[in-house]
């Protein structure tokens, strides 16, 4: 089996012809040192500690698994040495912000670590992923009390964060949970209840788990408004900031999953944990959404990085693999990539992977513009754009992401059923990322529901104005072939966004949801794929392998990708009625 | 979690009021005792013993696995007493030739009977099913003894089939398979060799196991050429039929798969096992295509079920599942049935379902007319749209099926990654259905490489007036608004079937292929849904349940559905060059 080679050379491309990254962070006050070479230096690094360290045991986690025994959780061989050797080289804290000892990188870089994370070991991404979530909601909403006692163990990485949102019968609504947290008289509070599916919800690697733990107050009201976040830790801290008493918390059982098997997904029980008020009462949701939204791009990159990991095997594998005569005559054996159907399934996966890794730095440099731009007026048109692709990147790279693991695992016909190959395992893996943190309906009910609504619906007119742009400043470097079916796309997804706007109402919209956001991540790439092609169009001869074949991969991606559009935007005009006409008892 | 409901009302609809089958078997002679009513007494006991003996072993059957111990398989705990009821019952021999004891029963009882199965029971329906194929090759090509000596007891289920063609390097093209029989001098050979993924290769039931072996003569020339057919049962048959040594062959392993866990997928060895030709010498892949033909039918029949089962869970967790106010408005929480999401993942697959389920209805009538009918124009036209219809069968269930798997677990949410609920079990049992008889993309090729030019492209044109007959006649009936989609979706097909025979060659056509299969399926399905849509019209106030729905599913398929068909129309506008461009080392 190949080795998973970590995609620098296009991180490069990426950055420094397509994005104007130096110019981007010399914007930015505090990141006039940040630039390409930089960026590519630390993901070299990074990209090899995720092949070298974290690659060779993906197949191995998945075999053992963990096990809970009298309590206590064991992660499969090799990983909790592994996540000690990553938060001692810094990885953990790349992004993390330096009042609580991080490096204050740029997003950019993050979610470029990320996707390698994802490429190499899902499961073991998901420990500094939800950490990292957990920073984020307590570093927004926090007490300065718990941000100093926290904060910085976790932004190293010291200790890890798991989120505790769903009960058995409150999942995607949340307004239905009944964990209860009652005050203890000194400023905490005394947290009941169980929660499922918790990632990371313990580990075995020292220190300590920090629960973010969604519960209601005794006076609470009924429904969302009821909820409050608490900060609850495994083991309690002493004042000094030594580690102390266990809390009252435990791992009721783990989930036997259908994939990441290397992580440990626990139903947890809280019998009166010691947790503390994280932000108002009340307004726990709130709180959470700060920690979800950075969760659902994370997510998102995770379906780009299985989509990467399970491309790259396919090549390797059709270029080896020789079966049958050539399409051309060439006499066989050949190898498979030469074969049509192969190929489009090959090069359906890589058209998808790099125009989602263009728009994910797109979308992270829109991060870091929304919180370091001197000007007020971009940093929140960026935030707005963030809050527009975050349903986006979540559920449609998650989507692609998972019909690239199985188209790759076509690839190997028998042998991409057989465990032994690890193609099987990226299907299973990547199935989980379009259901968890808000499944992929919810995505888009987010997208149709609220975000197309945003700033009275400017906000999406502004980001088509953009596109728009783009697209029409690309017309004479790469020519018509390439624009015209970018626009038209746009075009429909306009038409389809205004038809959404004046035929209105929550069924229509619901009606919509999916399809529409399949819609806009068309156009998104299609998108990407003339600036990718028009950049590597300006090296000219100078451009490297990384670029050279861009301007291929764009017109296949307009050719047999983009014209789903055309399908997506006729099911679209045909609206609800069809959808509602059944009985639920008619089914 | 819901027990699962053989669809045998539906049944009823489609062979009474869709296909005039009382008039069809009236037709065949020797069918015309055969009607509607007994094809649903039958297949009433036959789904009942699918949802109670059979579905009860299908997740236990998952989680333990089959185990190879000192060369012996062991299935998982029920399942050999399963099976062992299963022969007692009768029901190996359904659709059997009653010359060697079978049953005689048509091909549309068999297939529904395989459709139960594969709801109820992938890994189980595969052992019947695999007997069955073996059957049909032996019936058509082996000698009068053999088939005297082995036909019987396969029939009857006491003996099983396995055919073992696979070896590591030779998958799709097993031209390159080297596996030996050296003629014993008694008329037997000695057949050496190793074969990988032979499902049912052994099993601990009792009886024998029949394998059906591609080998090589000494003086056998290179290529498919090359290829020989030959019998090698597991236990040496005496000469008065009692079963004698064993056979020098033996299980080397046992695959390690994503799914069918309860299937034991083996490493066959053949150690100079004794074997006996079957047809003629260098003929052995067209004897073997006999079996395959029909292993690709009860293949694509295995996507169908399990799109079946999982679309019956999907839809009673919904109706009970609450979470979320009404898109109507209704206050929550109400059941998630009501999101028009959620509906529109239930509706797709019971779209696809039904419309499958009439599509192999009609292509078993087709097969029985092809064998039965007293006129040998229409045999020979009968069994032409067979050979048509096959790869459309085997791909497009096998892919819907699986896409109905995933969007069925999708609608359990968390709970759907979660094997207690056995939501997952569908989508990993589903995967193997697109891979193995032959991959999707090679039935695709098969589709556009050979059956496009069947009887110099007649074939396709009498399959297009007759859907365009149908879709006529139903005008009336049905409106505009069910027609003119399905009829423009069939212009479509004509149109990119033309292009392909105009534009020719076999890159064209593979890279056509599985874009075409899909187009060709969806039209299918779309004349399936005008059918059944007129059938139910035509019954007025009379309509049953099952039959009262149709009218809103067929809506539902050509306005949210059949668009799909417009992308894929125009990718297929764009042809090969976008797939051909780039070098293989630059992916």
């Amino acid at each position: 089996m190949a080795a998973y080679v970590p995609p620098v050379d296009d991180v490069a491309f990426l950055l420094g012809r397509v994005f104007g990254f130096d110019q981007a962070m010399a914007d930015l006050p505090g990141y006039e040192e940040v630039n390409t070479d930089l960026a590519v230096s630390v993901l070299e690094e990074g990209g090899k500690f995720c092949a070298g360290v974290l690659e060779p045991l993906n197949r191995t986690g998945d075999e053992e698994g963990c096990t809970l025994t009298d309590g206590r959780v064991t992660t499969p061989k090799g990983v909790a040495e592994a996540y000690r050797a990553f938060v001692e080289a810094g990885w953990c804290s790349l992004s993390g912000d330096p009042e609580y000892g991080g490096q204050g990188l740029p997003r950019v870089l993050q979610i470029l670590l990320d996707e390698m994370l994802s490429s190499a070991n899902l499961s073991f991404g998901l420990f500094p992923g939800l950490t990292r979530g957990a920073v984020e909601a307590l570093g927004h909403h926090a007490s300065a009390e718990l941000k100093a006692t926290y904060l910085p163990k976790m932004i190293s990485g010291e200790w890890t964060g798991a989120m505790a949102l769903t009960e058995a019968s409150a999942g995607t609504d949340l307004g239905l949970l009944t964990a209860r947290a009652v005050p203890n008289g000194d400023g905490s509070f005394a947290i009941t209840g169980t929660k499922i599916f918790i990632s990371s919800g313990d580990q075995d690697f020292g220190g300590n788990v920090v629960h973010l733990v969604l519960a209601r107050l005794p006076d609470a009201p009924k429904g969302v408004k009821g909820i409050s976040l608490f900060l609850a830790p495994k083991i309690l801290v002493e004042a000094d900031g030594t580690l102390g008493a266990r809390n009252r918390m435990s791992v009721g059982a783990l989930e036997h999953k259908m994939g990441i098997h290397a992580q440990p997904t626990c139903v947890m029980n809280y019998d009166g944990a010691t947790g503390w008020l994280v932000g108002e009462p009340g307004r726990g949701l709130n709180a959470m959404f700060t920690m979800m939204n950075a969760e659902r791009l994370f997510v998102g990159i995770q379906g780009l990085g299985i989509a990467e990991a399970a491309n790259q095997k396919a090549v390797a594998y059709a270029r080896e693999r020789l079966q049958g005569h050539g399409a051309d005559g060439t006499a066989g054996p050949v190898p498979i990539i030469s074969h049509p159907d192969v190929r489009k399934m090959l090069l359906k996966g890589r058209a998808f992977a790099e125009a989602a890794r263009a728009l994910a730095v797109w979308t992270a440099l829109q991060m870091d513009i929304a919180v370091h731009h001197p000007d007020a007026d971009t940093r929140r048109e960026a935030d707005a754009l963030v809050a527009l692709m975050t349903p986006v990147v979540k559920a449609a790279f998650t989507d692609f992401g998972f019909e690239t693991a199985v188209a790759s695992q076509q690839v190997f016909g028998g042998h991409g059923y057989i465990r032994e190959w690890g193609m099987e395992q990226y299907v299973r893996d990547a199935r989980i990322a379009q259901i968890y943190e808000g499944t992929n309906g919810v995505q888009a009910m987010d997208l149709v529901g609220r975000k197309l609504g945003l700033d009275g619906g400017k906000v999406p007119a502004r980001f088509f104005a953009l596109v728009k742009a783009d697209l029409d400043a690309a017309l004479p470097i790469v020519g018509a072939d390439l624009v015209t079916p970018a626009a038209d796309a746009l075009a429909r997804l306009e038409g389809a966004t205004a038809r959404l706007s004046t035929q209105g109402g929550a069924i229509e919209a619901g009606a919509a949801a999916t399809d529409y956001l399949r819609l806009f991540a068309l156009v998104s790439f299609g998108w990407m794929w003339v600036r990718m092609a028009a950049a590597a169009a300006d090296m000219g001869e100078a451009a490297p392998p990384a670029a050279a074949r861009k301007t291929a991969l764009a017109r296949f991606f307009m050719a047999r990708m983009l014209p789903e559009t055309l399908g997506l935007d006729a099911a679209l005009g045909h609206g609800a009625s069809s959808l509602m006409a059944l009985p639920a008892d008619a089914f």
